[in-house]
């Protein structure tokens, strides 16, 4: 379908191995013959979770986003640690981040953060029927938890109170899901 | 509001200084006054357009994504030029990639595309009114220019047409603003 579009790798170095960032720049082959490079993250992979509690509302966490130097409202969400699938790294995540245990699980999607520069794939997915157990948050963590009506946290992608772009994509799958209630 | 979260600067260092990707590694203090690092890549802002042509479909681009190994369909975007102020790049993204100009531009919205790693901010803009006068894409730059019913682009959502975040934030607006007509 875009086999006229691609670009085909002719040499891979790493070029930062960070703590956190893995940064690799290759040599490639564009469409007219000719050759270029790409430099981009490799990521391994993340996950965002949609949860509403009993009440029917979101459970977000605002979280100090230290590259923007602000705290955002943002779905939970981390990444993938190695070996980990989608959906545990989900149970996981919401669970440390929220002290969430959900009974039901539905996958939303797939989302690209990020795609001029990394590979990051985040996975959606839906918790509902939520008990909760306390949260255990990783050490230098710190977040608050912040559980929002349906309706206030679609009115926050209007007015700026969220502009994370994984949290609005989340947004638009709320209010599929759950918009003509609210 | 959330002065409890937020984590001050010790001390800033350039480790990796690529012809794209720009990364620090800062000394912060964090809230309960430990020492941490973050790893970030500090970015000069993007913009991202959707644009809506006279039959009412969207101008989309369908572009190979070389982290990602994968062509998208994404709406018309790009970085920020030295001293460039968001609306005049928007013009100049829009045109330089779908040869269109617009009559009538809107501000929507802010988008913070990768939070946990990078400064990226995209600002959102609507462009109305358009009128093709010829595309001139950067060198090394290859797209197909791709209009969509609105209607096959909210689809293109659900069913994994469209996995780039900025784009899907996009469609959210595009829903908002145009969902009712189709």
């Amino acid at each position: 379908m875009a086999k006229h579009l691609e670009e085909h790798e002719l040499d891979s170095v790493s070029v930062y191995d960070g703590g956190l960032l893995k940064v690799w720049r290759d040599t490639v082959r564009l469409p007219d013959g000719s050759e270029a490079w790409r430099e981009y993250i490799k990521h391994p992979g993340a996950v965002a979770v949609i949860a509403r509690n009993a009440g029917g509302n979101l459970v977000l966490v605002r979280q100090f986003r230290y590259p923007l130097r602000l705290a955002l409202l943002e779905v939970p969400a981390g990444k993938i640690d190695p070996g980990e699938a989608p959906l545990p790294c989900a149970q996981r995540e919401l669970r440390e981040e929220t002290g969430y245990v959900a009974r039901d699980w539905t996958y939303l999607g797939l989302i690209h953060t990020c795609v001029a520069y990394s590979s990051e794939r985040i996975e959606l997915f839906l918790a509902e029927n939520l008990e909760q157990v306390g949260a255990s948050l990783d050490e230098g963590e710190f977040l608050d938890v912040v559980e929002l009506p349906i309706r206030d946290a679609l009115s926050a992608v209007w007015d700026g109170g969220i502009t994370d772009s994984k949290t609005i994509c989340a947004m638009m799958w709320v209010q599929r899901l759950f918009g003509a209630h609210c």
